[in-house]
């Protein structure tokens, strides 16, 4: 007997309607341990490009606020974003957008980093480092920072549904 | 002085707007050599992974005649398909059909082969080899070989203008 979930709750986790429908076929998990496992077979390995560019697009700019239209994700998404955000000074909030746009230019997504715990300058740093990229390895990389967000993603989800089951009990 | 071509001239090598639009601003060429080296630039390190999967779109499903609207691309296209075509059977045209259908499924785009002197029996069987792949590894794999066919396509293309440039001489 394992944790049983909805579609939209996977969705929160990443906006790929694809891998939402993968997993929820692929629930109850008996831990978290085991989404997670499953998580990374389906993302790395059966959702295709497409999914992977539909997930991407589920997110805010770095240094914005969420416009995602389901409320869980644009929530976490603002905790991910809380130490940027403590960290921004006006110059660097606009740097940040500036090579935002331009990473947008080059590569047709947005820049995409697993933000928790990073400040403005170290994700400005790191977005300068993978500039230079080819087009695919940096489309592979964003996959992976993905991924990184999604498990944290997972961990919540998890950590909600147990505190619920023991209220319950 | 080299040979000047025309944007149209280059999305019916590749169908993407980016690439043929960054080969008219790098062009004129002076060799076909120079247009290729230029061609591999651009199209592993400059257009963005929506080009890729635009310039897939623009193929006809292999076994099948091509819905381009770009004429030029569309006669190509069956010159390239000619071997498989001649070796082709009705069984094994079933069978190509339907593995192609597996395909899609699975990586969100067409299955792409430089099919030049390819047999049917061989792209088939080039098809189920590639189809257990995953969908990152594959689509670079397609965009290499989307790179081949743009590469007889640029032969082509300087073979045509230099007929016509040595016709007016």
């Amino acid at each position: 007997m394992g944790l049983q979930f909805e579609e939209d709750e996977f969705l929160a986790c990443c906006g790929s309607t694809k891998f939402a429908k993968e997993m929820a076929k692929a629930s109850p998990f008996s831990s978290l341990d085991e989404a997670v496992t499953a998580a990374r077979e389906i993302w790395f390995n059966q959702v295709d490009v497409n999914a992977w560019l539909q997930a991407f697009s589920a997110h805010p700019q770095i240094g914005h606020s969420s416009s995602s239209s389901n409320a869980t994700s644009a929530q976490w998404s603002k905790g991910e974003q809380a130490t940027a955000l403590a960290t921004a000074t006006n110059s660097s909030l606009q740097e940040l957008s500036e090579w935002n746009a331009k990473y947008r230019q080059k590569f047709g997504f947005i820049f995409l980093i697993c933000a928790s715990g990073k400040s403005t300058d170290g994700i400005l740093a790191e977005l300068k480092k993978r500039y230079p990229n080819r087009p695919i390895a940096e489309f592979e990389i964003a996959a992976q920072e993905q991924m990184k967000i999604t498990e944290l993603r997972l961990v919540k989800l998890f950590s909600t549904k147990e505190n619920v089951t023991s209220t319950c009990n």
